[in-house]
This record gives C-alpha cells, sequence and structure tokens, in this order.
C-alpha cells in the first residue's frame, strides 16, 4: 500500500473530503468517505460535487502510482460522471481501477456505492501524465 | 435575482466551498469562489473536486430556477468537465447557461476563470426534472 | 433473442455500419462490426464516428428492450467515449451492458474490442424513457 | 482554406458521411451534411452515432489544421455529445471552434444546428497530439 502520508494532505481538500485510504495500487485504489453535514446539499444527501471530488482523488492517485518512472506528475485532464442513487447517510465507499495505463495518459473509472450497496455514480476520468 | 438565504445553505458542502452568488436568473448564474488552503490539492492549486463542484453547484442553482411550476425540483444525472488551466490564488468567477431547458430534463455549461482571465475548466451537465 | 428485422433496418445507418446484432437480452446486446474502407479514416483505421455509432447503436438497443411496458420508446441524451486503441482490419466486437435501467432513464456501458482483442473503447451513454 | 482534397477522403466514412467542409481553419470550421436515408434511425432522424461522427470529423479537422509544425497527427482519445432535438429532413450544419490549443492536446467544441436553426447537438472532443 502506497504511503498516504507521503503526500502532506493536511490541510488540503482531501482532508476537507477526509477521505480514508483503504488500498492503494497501481492496479486498485479503494477509498472511504463519511456523508458529513459539510459535505451534503440542502436536502442532506452526499453533494454530487463531494462525490466527483471523491472520484477525482482517488483515480489520480491511482494514476500517480501508475505512473512511469521517469514521469514529474499526472493531473486530471477531463472527468465524466453519472449519477444513479443518493447517499444520505453512513460511509460510502469508492473503488477506482485503471481502463488504460499509458506513457501519456491513463484513464481511471470510479465506482462509488452507498451504505446500503446501491451504486451511487460512475466517474471515468483521463490523468495527463506530466513529463519534466 | 433568486434569494440565496431560502435554501439554508449553513453548514452543507455549498458553505464548505465558500461559493458567493453574483448573480442568478433561469439565464445566467455567476458565482465566486476563493483559492483557498482547504480546497486545493498537495500543489496548491485548486481541487479538480472543487472546480467540479463549483461547476455541480451553480448549474444546478440555474436548473432550480427554470424549473416549471409544476417541478418537485431537480437533480443532476451526468456531469462532464475539460480542465484546461490551474488556479493557485485569487478567486475564480463562474459563469453557468442553459444549452437547453425542456419539460424533463435542462442541461447547463458552466465556464470557470482564474483571477488572470484564462479558462480553467467547462462544465456540461444535465439535471432531471423532479415531479410531484 | 429480440427480433432484429422486427426495426426495419433496411436502408438505414444501422445498416450502413453493417451492424451484426450476437445476442440481445434486457441486461447485455452483443455485435459485430467489420472494419470496412467506408468506416476508416483517411489513416485506414476504424473512423471514430463509426465506434461511437456502433456503441450508440447497441447501447439504445439495449435500453429499447429494457423499457417500461408502458413506454413509447427511447432516446440517447448524451453519450461519452474514451478511445484506448485502433482497429485496423478484421472485425470488432461490441458488448453492452445496462448500469442503470430506470422508470425515466437508462444508462448504458459498451466496451469495443478489437480482432487482436485489445479494447478500442469504451462508451456510456443516457437513454431517456419516453413516455406516450 | 484547408485544401480537403489533399485528404484523400474517397471511398472512407468521410465521404460515407457525405460532410461538406464549408469552411476550415485553425480557429473554426463550419461543415454541412445531409439528412440521407443511409445516416438516420429507423424513425426516419438523423442516426446519433451519425451526429457523432460529423461533430468527431471536423473537430479532428480543426485539431489537424491547429497542430504544432513539428507534430506527427492527431487522434482524438475522448468525445463527449449532448442531445438536444432532432434533424428529420434537409441539411444540418456543424460548427467546431477550439475551447484549447496546446502542445500535447487541443479541445473542440462542436454545435449542429438543424434545418430549421435548433441546437441539435454539442460535442466537446480531446485530440492528442501526436509526436514523430
Amino acid at each position: 500500500m502506497a504511503d498516504q502520508q507521503a503526500f502532506h494532505f493536511e490541510g488540503t481538500f482531501f482532508e476537507t473530503l477526509s477521505i480514508r485510504i483503504v488500498e492503494a495500487t497501481r492496479e486498485r485504489v479503494v477509498a472511504d468517505m463519511d456523508v458529513r453535514p459539510e459535505l451534503t446539499t440542502v436536502g442532506g444527501r452526499l453533494h454530487g460535487g463531494a462525490i466527483m471530488s471523491l472520484a477525482d482523488s482517488i483515480g489520480a492517485y491511482g494514476a500517480f502510482l501508475a505512473l512511469p518512472k521517469d514521469a514529474a506528475g499526472t493531473t486530471t485532464i477531463e472527468s465524466k460522471t453519472n449519477f444513479f442513487a443518493g447517499a444520505a447517510e453512513g460511509t460510502v465507499r469508492a473503488e477506482s481501477v485503471p481502463l488504460h495505463v499509458g506513457g501519456r495518459t491513463s484513464v481511471w473509472q470510479t465506482r462509488i456505492t452507498n451504505q446500503a450497496g446501491r451504486l451511487v455514480s460512475q466517474t471515468v476520468q483521463t490523468q495527463m501524465v506530466l513529463t519534466k
């Protein structure tokens, strides 16, 4: 598992979201996030933006782990989410896997499920490989 | 202009993001958001998730204002963002306009620009009209 | 399996593409398409538009099969494709499965693989349920 | 204006679609396409795939014209379309403009309108710059 602390997430958006990495390899990233009021809509459900933020965070995390050795980093160039169900309580779990890992881009697909096990969303995002 | 307070944003994700609505009609929503540490990546730039969250928030706001009179509400069913430039300081401005307003869906396009006036991102999202 | 002839595809774009339905249920649609010159780019590879057309056709076909009994039809409201590899010869195979089947929309994911078994593309599309 | 014949479109998908380039510069590509039976659905409307194919073709054309001098070519890596209205007769017009032109990618937005002047679709696609 990757050393999450190596990224110095303290005080960043990653911490604002309170994402907890459960597993992280170049082939799969799993993370949990609680449905806290600060992340919800006026209707008390997890905000679509928080859902996309969780997906973006762990997809980019996987892309970072899968970078070629000589790369300088990775940045999201596009992201698409479909929403299927809400999450009003408990914890959501996100799982991100690569659809493609190449020298110039990698593409990650993230599915988020709610406490009841229903599919909340699916995100597909393209990460650009940055060179030095 | 819509009464922003009517939504009771206190304590929600909208407040976490510190979005300030500048203008809001059924034809255009404009909002500002500051690049605060709590919204940035470990690299000190506005997090892609925060960018998508801003877009989602004001696109949904516009969709709400454009709802047919007998509708019960609106929910985002899909959202797509392309990222073009970063935002490391100051304030970003988001402007959302409808591409389509119909009885079953509306589609909103949001462009976000950074302090220097460069295009940071473009989001297109589909809002479902909820019926009672 | 659905009766493909029931749709009177003769002379339509479906026939222009020469799509051959291999299997079609409300849970899975599989189809083949040959890499013919009329469907390729100037570089001799299957055109991205032909790839998206194949995906759109069979995703919509699945959505049609999964419609509620009292529905009038279905129409694609949005479609997103990521491209991973080319197809320069032989036949590509497309497989479409639903991510969501609801009363107002269904969402279909289609993966296309080339003759060598490599993933060519992934499409996710939203189909609106039309009512009478 | 670019010399369309330079691409040897004869016998390719571009010709299958009967796309007529009206104007083509690195800042704007405009093209027309007729609503012929071979491009329609069983319902007699322009097929969503044909609409996406037209957008993909002219977006890629613009990306080609906007390539850096030392580039080897361009390929579509992702494409997203929202559909708003149908086209059952006459000619549709597509206009493609760049949202971003960079050294590694360019992003093109294409709007297609039907004979009556209604917006049929909007596509945003990312083109990768290929190097020698």
